[in-house]
């Protein structure tokens, strides 16, 4: 259990790290979508590896394969699925700590809950699962450009190093992912230096959603926030997420924090937004705003403590290709899956308009 | 859509502020539970209103009245349900208002989704829908009493002020539980000093559970920590969650931040616990922390800008009967939020269990 | 687990027969639709023992009671939850055969299932359980109305006596819900012989829906008529549903089976509907036509063998209040579950509309 | 939707006729199951076409592709899912009726709920798409093994020819799958005879499972008789479902009807099983026994009437290569289905299990 994601816009996906291949089944695409498989094609490759200097060498192309439910190009409301193989997986790094539970992995909690685990490149439990979310979230993307829905996320600090302002235009022109060029290169150089002392470090990602319409969102328990708070968190690495002024919150008082209503370019807006567009769980049409916290990778190269599954203490060092920081890989992925939850919302909205 | 959660142990609530009566059924509740009715009448009394002077004033006794699901207070493993009845409602003070969104609540956002919405006491987007939760909660801890699993929850700041300890016991001796004295204290003040200036203020709440089994989450959508940051960040006041080390995690290194597996009371154990309890989405047996970011409630009694259903600027001053901070109340319905969340997880870990 | 029902017209339904009340919680009403309590009284009316010679003398008033949802009398969008109380609940006939297993009832399944069983008045396996199938049937039909889509059911043997023309206003003219005012005389003979005998008898119900747009049905697991079978096999008393020419397929060639497509009054249809309205799961906008085989009820006053739960043989008399057939009052509950199903497809069928 | 099936062993499938590849993801699958790519391969080989002369002559050879969810053969709790090629896909037979409805196909009805159809060998309305059920179905079989749960089914009536009796070792050893070798022979002419006027014929195919624990199924909605209902009457070719004795009850009296408890073998059983093993939506440990009524396929190969999607009257010859009946092919079919629904069950079970 736990591979199904989305109410009305389903996702299924599959795959370890070292399996044959990863996918994704989508379930509730509307009929009639021009599917551009390159569309897909570009997302898989702003998250696959060795994509820079700063990522992990292991070499995938991570080809798009269309299984199903397209015509000529066109969605046909039957499930569509795409499949990604491995095509770089080399598990030899990995039969030395087969046995040994790598700090800050999953392999303890896997072994803990299943009593078997795939430990050949973390299995399931490796970033690498992702791609199949990305997949998928080309295909939400896709839905939301004919709503003129705009997502997009970058990065904010790696480090102690923050950005000072943002440029979107500048997101992608460097490794980082970062809108501000001056922070950018402080943080590329940091992340250098990390590597080479066999360190990881982390930072925070944030995500902005723009042209929301009013009205997305289902309380009490499937509010447009809790449920991406739910999408976010389920990263792997995030252990952290607010919305708007998020924990900054926590200090302020009413009379600051409310937002007034106000008419903006003949549309009801608020002067302030504190909220990060959502009130009582509903979008109220003002930008979407969320701060991911994404931890240090655990996989470092410098020796460390642990156990084995005799329960003996060992010394461990992980081997294998890693990133020294995911941020930047992670931006694409946040991008997937805030749009997967508003493709959901938005389906689902369409139920209720019909009736107003 | 959206009044319904959990995968195993699933809960329909209903209800608004001003309506005849809110309530739940719970389906999936295991046979031959002991539910004593005393349990859940506990619980919904720490968050009804009126419980101290830092609460609103209106008068609800919150009587539970259990109406199926039960034989001789044993469960039977048919749905149980818990009703709840309105008797202090007063809706007078929400007529002048039922044309005007107020600053900060959804009242705009209902109006848009819905087309229509109830504005009595703000209907179903007030914090009353919550009794349901609690009653819910309450049976969810009977449950997790069985497994020595423990949950309790605490009022970490308000405003800007913060606690220095950490002595469970006291929590319940004040008014914001507390678990500082001198800290709860100087909030009580705070508090005091913010109504008599018609304001209100934010603060933080922390979420504890321990005895744990690890094993438990469902990778890769339903993890653990995504499960509860869903059921946290659902709860209208909340904007921000984070488990472990929260948002403290960006600044850090992979060797500062990974746990060491230890032995310890011959059992598995990490030496540090900055995960806060869980590894790729599922426990391990390890305390699991979260803390919530809670706004300032936006009821506030200053007049504000703000617009009308005809789209009109006017004025408003929210009337009816208020909370300065909801940080106290918000307590008890964490620790039913999270006692939910971990009661679902632990039946569907018997469907695995059961193979290892 | 298994007292939701639906996928965007979700029911929760709670409730024993000798509890304190029955009721359901529907999640997904549209906002704006007019609830009339009179229509839903009406239906509950119809189901409700003691309304005619040929049905079990309990009385019970079943009176509504809408506790959220609504606000004057109009659908909010937020749960709408309908509880009724038991008011002539006597226990007291089920005390002697509290330890017995009664031939052709749930009380051995229940015990092995649960290893618990509320044995008054059979709990939640009794047939009040539909009495909330009703509440929210009638919800379902009020919806179908907006859009001309017409449900009745009807009785189509009894025993041996079978109709031979359907008078669809002489339905509700007699006691046994029988269009075939002849027919209808001979079943309320055959029923008052079977009473006096002290057994029971069963009988067939039919189920026509027009008005249906073509379109709803979603393949491949949840089509129409799929789900429509699960729907009506799940009612207590149904062992055999079938669709259209039904079993009678079985022995007919393709050549006689195939319907042929044509223009009446120009819209497409089909010259014969061997298919009752379904092809590929979906409605293809002709009349849907199902048949269910309804069992004798199994509580007879006659002697008969059983087991105790300590596995001894014993006799067993049935005594308590019963039906000796309970086709006519299935009527209302078929037309309830066909409604609910109805709405359901139809709501999420804007989801894809929005696209085409 | 509608393409993802299941609570606790949910298969998730895509695919085309005449699309790439077709598939199934299975989420729930137990860690520790030893999966046996030759026993999927077998059950595969049993539905697959071009395996008699009864049967397609399209050639596939529906090889098995594992791709994920395995260690060593072992399920890891992990997604498995399994991926067959379409090898012999010939679309060019459908290039002439893609404007044209087909009598009795789903060709109209996927064109009016999604304004565009997959015409290509019926896209997904083709029967091909059973084989990621099958697929899923085989690994549910592998699961029921190991609880000595015992499925199979067979034909018991082709047209008007009915078995006398059930060998269950003669139902592979024909190519009709009847248990009945005299009965087996003249089906075979029959469907020759069929065959060779271009035409096609129904049956009625039996269900059996044998060694079903008690306490399977969850009421109210979720009972198993009903699930069983909805899993059998979604596919594609059947027309009505009866369970134990079925329509035959519609003239019965209860006292004929009710199964007596006895004990037999130390073990509590019915003397008779009129119920078909489920009672009060629960099996109570008889066999389960259900019984589909199966149409004659609505490709044949004589000129009949249709309209285009113009809405002009045509004449209409499906080409293509097609089984005169689908009785035979059905069987595996249904069985995969009964495993499936009876896993499901079984799993979920043991979560109440835990508590008793």
């Amino acid at each position: 259990m736990g591979n199904i994601w989305g109410r009305t816009f389903r996702i299924t996906t599959w795959g370890e790290s070292h399996g044959p291949s990863l996918g994704v089944v989508i379930d509730g695409c509307p009929p009639g979508i021009a599917i551009s498989p390159e569309l897909i094609q570009r997302e898989l490759d702003r998250r696959r590896p060795g994509q820079s200097a700063l990522t992990s060498p292991r070499s995938e192309k991570d080809k798009v394969h269309i299984r199903s439910g397209l015509l000529n190009n066109l969605s046909t409301g039957m499930p569509i699925t795409i499949e990604i193989f491995n095509e770089d997986a080399d598990s030899s790094a990995y039969e030395e700590i087969k046995d040994r539970w790598r700090p800050g992995h999953a392999d303890y909690t896997y072994e803990a809950k299943y009593g078997i685990r795939d430990y050949r490149g973390s299995g399931r439990a490796s970033g690498r699962e992702t791609v199949a979310r990305v997949a998928a979230g080309a295909i939400a993307k896709i839905i939301l450009n004919r709503f003129d829905i705009d997502i997009y996320a970058f990065t904010r600090s790696i480090g102690d190093i923050h950005i000072r302002n943002v440029v979107r235009e500048e997101i992608e022109n460097n490794a980082v992912r970062c809108p501000d060029p001056e922070a950018a290169k402080a943080m590329i150089d940091l992340i250098g230096r990390i590597r080479n002392e066999h360190d990881s470090i982390g930072g925070v990602v944030e995500l902005r959603i723009s042209g929301l319409p009013p009205g997305l969102g289902d309380p009490v328990f499937d509010k447009f926030d809790a449920v991406m708070a739910a999408a976010i968190m389920g990263l792997g690495a995030v252990k952290g997420v607010e919305i708007g002024d998020g924990f900054a919150v926590a200090s302020k008082r009413g009379s600051e924090n409310n937002d007034e209503f106000i008419i903006e370019h003949d549309r009801i807006a608020t002067r302030t937004n504190h909220s990060g567009g959502v009130l009582g769980g509903i979008t109220n049409g003002q930008e979407f705003i969320l701060r991911a916290a994404v931890k240090p990778p655990a996989s470092i190269g410098r020796e460390q403590k642990t156990l084995n599954n005799a329960g003996e203490e060992v010394a461990i060092t992980v081997e294998g290709r890693h990133d020294p920081t995911i941020v930047p890989r992670i931006v694409p992925i946040v991008e997937a899956m805030a749009a997967l939850v508003t493709v959901d919302f938005l389906l689902y909205q369409r139920v209720i308009e019909g009736f107003r």
